[in-house]
C-alpha cells in the first residue's frame, strides 16, 4: 500500500519510524507492504534524520494528494486549510485518508464524511482524539451493538497535568502552567488547552460518532480551567472530590449535550486516578456498562500508534476489495436526527450538583440571605459550612441537582446582595444527587 | 446474516435481547440484518421469555453448528468438550464462530487457529477475555503497528471484588467471599476464582496475541489469593501499595514471561483504582506507551456486547466478501518463536521486588540471621521493620528486585532458622526498583 504523507512534524517523523521500525510485523499483520512513496513538506531539502529516501520529499502537497500511484493519503498538517481542500481533493481522487486534525473534523467533519461516502472512500481519524488510546475504534466498532448513554473524558493532558499539579503539589495555576511549558506538556501559548477549545473539539468528534448526530465544535458548551484556584481544590478534596477538566457527553430523551467545563467528581472514581498528562474517556454503554480507555492523549509515539493501527485497517480492507467501517458511520452521522431526538441542548439546560464558594459578611443573616437567593431559583441547598470569620469569611455551598441556568441566575441574584461581597468560584458536581 | 447459537444462558439471552432492541441501529452498522434462526439449547420446550420465535429451540447442537442455512456459529456453552467439536466442525462447514470460551482458547487455541486459517473462516474471541471490555480488538487492531512489551490486568472480578472489600472494610477473606456469593459475584464454588484459574485462562489468550507466542492455561505460572490476609492488604497500605491479583505477560530478549498472583501495586497506579467486580488491563506498548481498558468483566450484558461486536464486524466483513482480521492473527501465532524469542520463561526466574512478613522472635540477633538468609539468596533487603513484641513479634520485610526462585529458595532457609517461628506471607511488589 502507497502512502502519501502531508506534513512530517513530530507525529509524520513517528509515523514513518514506526513503519520502517517494525516492518516485518506490520507486513504480516496488514497482509501487505506499507511505504511511504511521497511526504509533502514546507522545506524538502531539511535534513530530517529518517529512515526514508530524501527523493520522497516535496514542497508540493497538492501533487501528492491527488498522486495516482499514491493508494492512501495521510494528513498531519492540522488546522482547516489547506488541510480541508487536501483531503477533499485526496477522496475526490478516489484515496481512502487517515488524518489527526481534530479542528477540521470538530467543524467540517460532516462534509468531510459526505466527500468519503459518495467517492466511496474511507475516513480514518483515530488519532485525532485520545492520542494513543483506542477511542474512536471503541465506539465504532466494539459498541456497534449496543447505545451509549454518556461519555465523560479527560481529553487535554495539559490542564490535567495543571491541575494534577495544583491537586498533588499544591500549586497555583500559573505555576503548574509554567511548570507544563517547561516539561514541553504545554505550547507557549496555551490559550487553546486553558480555554478547553481542544477538548470541545474532541467532545464534538466523539459526540458525533457516539450518539449519530452531527455536533460541531459551536454546539458545545464550553468553559476552561483559568478560574480554578487552590482553594476550589482544597474544598474538592474535603467533599470528596477532586476537580478535572472534563468533555461530557449525554443522550436524553430531548436530544444531546456537549459540554466541556472543569467540574468535581467523586475521588473514588476511575478518572479521578487519571493524572499528569495521561487522557482517559469513561463511556457508559446501555448495555456494556462503564468502559473506560486509558493512555497518552498526545506525543509523537503514541498518536503514531493510532494512525499506524488505521493504515493496516485500511491495508486489511483493501486486500479484500472493500471500505472499511467509515461508510457506515459517515451514514449514521447522516441520519442526525434520528437517534436521541437529534437536538443539540444547550450546556445550562443540563442539571448537576453545583459547587458554589461565596466572600461573605460575617454576620447573622448571611445565611439566610443566600439561602433565599437559590430558593427563588428553585435550587436546593444539600450542604453549606462557613469558612474563616471577619474579613476572611467565606461560604461554600454545594447544591443538589439544579440546571446550569438556574445557578447562573442565582449567582446573579448574589451579586447584588449586600452581604454577599463577591461569588468567587461555581464549579460543576458531576456524580452527585 | 443468519446466526446459529450454541448456548443460551445468561450470555445468549443477553444477545438475543440486543440483537431485538437494537436492531435498526445494528442493521445500519452491520450493513446487514442479524438474525438469531437456531439456538440449541438443552431444553428447547422452556419458555425463556425471549423475543424470538420459539421454533428456533432445538436440542440437537450439531444440527445447529453445521446448518447449511447458518451463516455463522455463536458458541457459548463454555468448557472443552463439547464445545471444541462443534466449534470446529461449524469451521469445517465454512462458518464462522465466534465464541465467549476462555477454557476453550486457552487449552485448544492454537488448534481451533489452525482449523479457521484452514478453512478460511474467522474465529472471533472479543468476550473471552474481559467481558465487555475492548482488549482483544485493541491489541489485534489498535497496536497492529506496535510493539506489546507488557501487560498487566485485573481479569477475575470476583478476586477483584474480595481483595476491594478487605482493603476498604478491613473484612477477612472467608468474609468478603461470603459477601461476594450473597451477591451475584462469586459461585457457590469459588475455586476457579480464589485459585487464579479463570485469570489464568485469560492471561494465557491475552499473551498469546499480544507477543505473537502460544501460550496456554498450563505455560502460566499461578497462585490464587487464598492466603492473602489482613495483615498483608494493611502492610500494603503503609508501603503505599494496594494488594491485587494480577496476571501479567512481559516480553523479554529472552522470551514471554505469563503469570497470575496477587501482588502489591503502588496505591497510585491507574490499575490500583479498579475496584469491586471491575475488571482492567494495562497494556504497555513500545510507542503507544500504557494503555488501560477498564469496565465490566463479567455478566450477561457486558459480555454480550462483545458478542455483537464481533458480530457486526464479521457482518461488515461478509459485505466485502473478505475474512476479517483473525486469519492474520491465526498467522501470528503460527509464528510462535519468531517474536519475543518465543521461550515462555516460568514465573519463578521473573525479578520483582517481594513482601516477605516473618513471625519472629523478639531478641537480639533475629535481624542479623534473617538478613543473612536473604544475603546468602543474592536477595537485597530494600526496607525492613518490627511490627508488635514479645509473642507478637513480626518482621515486615521489603526486597528489591529478585528472581522469584531465589525468594523461595531464601524462605525455606528462614522456616528453618530457629529465630523464625513461621513464614506467614510471601507477596510480590510489582512497579518498585
Amino acid at each position: 500500500m502507497r502512502i502519501g504523507m502531508l506534513g512530517c512534524g513530530t507525529v509524520g517523523a513517528a509515523v514513518v519510524r514506526m513503519l520502517h521500525d517494525h516492518a516485518p510485523d506490520i507486513e504480516r499483520r496488514a497482509a501487505a507492504r506499507l511505504e511511504v512513496v511521497r511526504v509533502a513538506v514546507r522545506d524538502p531539502d531539511l535534513d530530517r534524520g529518517l529512515p526514508i529516501d530524501p527523493g520522497v520529499f516535496t514542497s508540493d502537497a497538492h501533487a501528492v494528494a491527488t498522486d495516482p500511484s499514491v493508494d492512501v493519503v495521510v494528513e498531519l498538517i492540522g488546522g482547516i486549510e489547506p488541510a480541508r481542500t487536501l483531503v477533499l481533493d485526496a477522496m475526490a481522487a478516489g484515496k481512502s485518508v487517515v488524518t489527526a486534525n481534530k479542528a477540521l473534523l470538530a467543524t467540517h467533519g460532516g462534509e468531510l464524511f459526505d466527500a468519503a461516502m459518495a467517492a466511496g472512500v474511507d475516513l480514518l481519524y483515530e488519532a485525532a482524539v485520545g492520542g494513543g488510546i483506542p477511542v474512536i475504534r471503541s465506539i465504532r466498532e466494539h459498541l456497534a451493538g449496543d447505545r451509549i448513554v454518556r461519555f465523560s473524558g479527560i481529553l487535554n493532558g495539559t490542564t490535567n497535568y495543571v491541575l494534577t499539579r495544583m491537586t498533588e503539589e499544591g500549586s497555583s495555576l500559573a505555576e503548574a502552567l509554567a511548570e507544563a511549558q517547561r516539561l514541553g506538556y504545554a505550547e507557549a501559548d496555551p490559550t487553546a488547552d486553558v480555554e478547553g477549545l481542544d477538548a470541545a473539539a474532541k467532545a464534538a468528534i466523539l459526540a458525533t460518532i457516539a450518539f449519530d448526530v452531527r455536533v460541531t465544535a459551536s454546539d458545545v458548551g464550553t468553559e476552561g480551567i483559568a478560574h480554578v484556584t487552590a482553594a476550589d481544590i482544597l474544598f474538592a478534596r474535603r467533599l470528596g472530590y477532586v476537580v478535572k477538566l472534563l468533555a461530557i457527553g449525554e443522550a436524553t430523551e430531548g436530544g444531546v449535550s456537549v459540554r466541556v467545563q472543569p467540574a468535581m467528581i467523586p475521588a473514588d472514581s476511575p478518572l479521578a486516578a487519571v493524572r499528569h498528562s495521561f487522557n482517559a474517556v469513561l463511556i457508559e454503554g446501555e448495555r456494556s456498562g462503564p468502559i473506560m480507555l486509558y493512555g497518552r492523549g498526545a506525543g509523537g509515539d503514541p498518536t503514531a500508534t493510532s494512525v499506524v493501527g488505521d493504515l493496516v485497517e485500511l491495508a486489511r480492507a483493501r486486500a479484500g476489495g472493500r471500505a472499511t467501517t467509515t461508510a457506515g458511520h459517515a451514514a449514521h452521522a447522516a441520519h442526525a436526527g434520528e437517534a436521541a431526538g437529534g437536538r443539540v441542548i444547550p450546556a445550562e439546560e443540563v442539571a448537576t450538583g453545583h459547587y458554589v464558594l461565596l466572600e461573605v459578611a460575617d454576620r447573622p443573616g448571611v445565611l439566610a440571605a443566600v439561602s433565599a437567593a437559590f430558593a427563588a431559583h428553585g435550587v436546593s441547598i444539600a450542604q453549606v459550612w462557613q469558612e474563616g470569620h471577619g474579613e476572611d469569611a467565606q461560604l461554600v455551598l454545594v447544591t443538589h441537582r439544579a440546571a446550569g441556568r438556574d445557578v447562573r441566575a442565582t449567582v446573579e441574584d448574589l451579586r447584588g446582595l449586600e452581604a454577599v461581597e463577591s461569588v468567587l468560584s461555581v464549579l460543576r458536581v458531576e456524580g452527585s444527587d
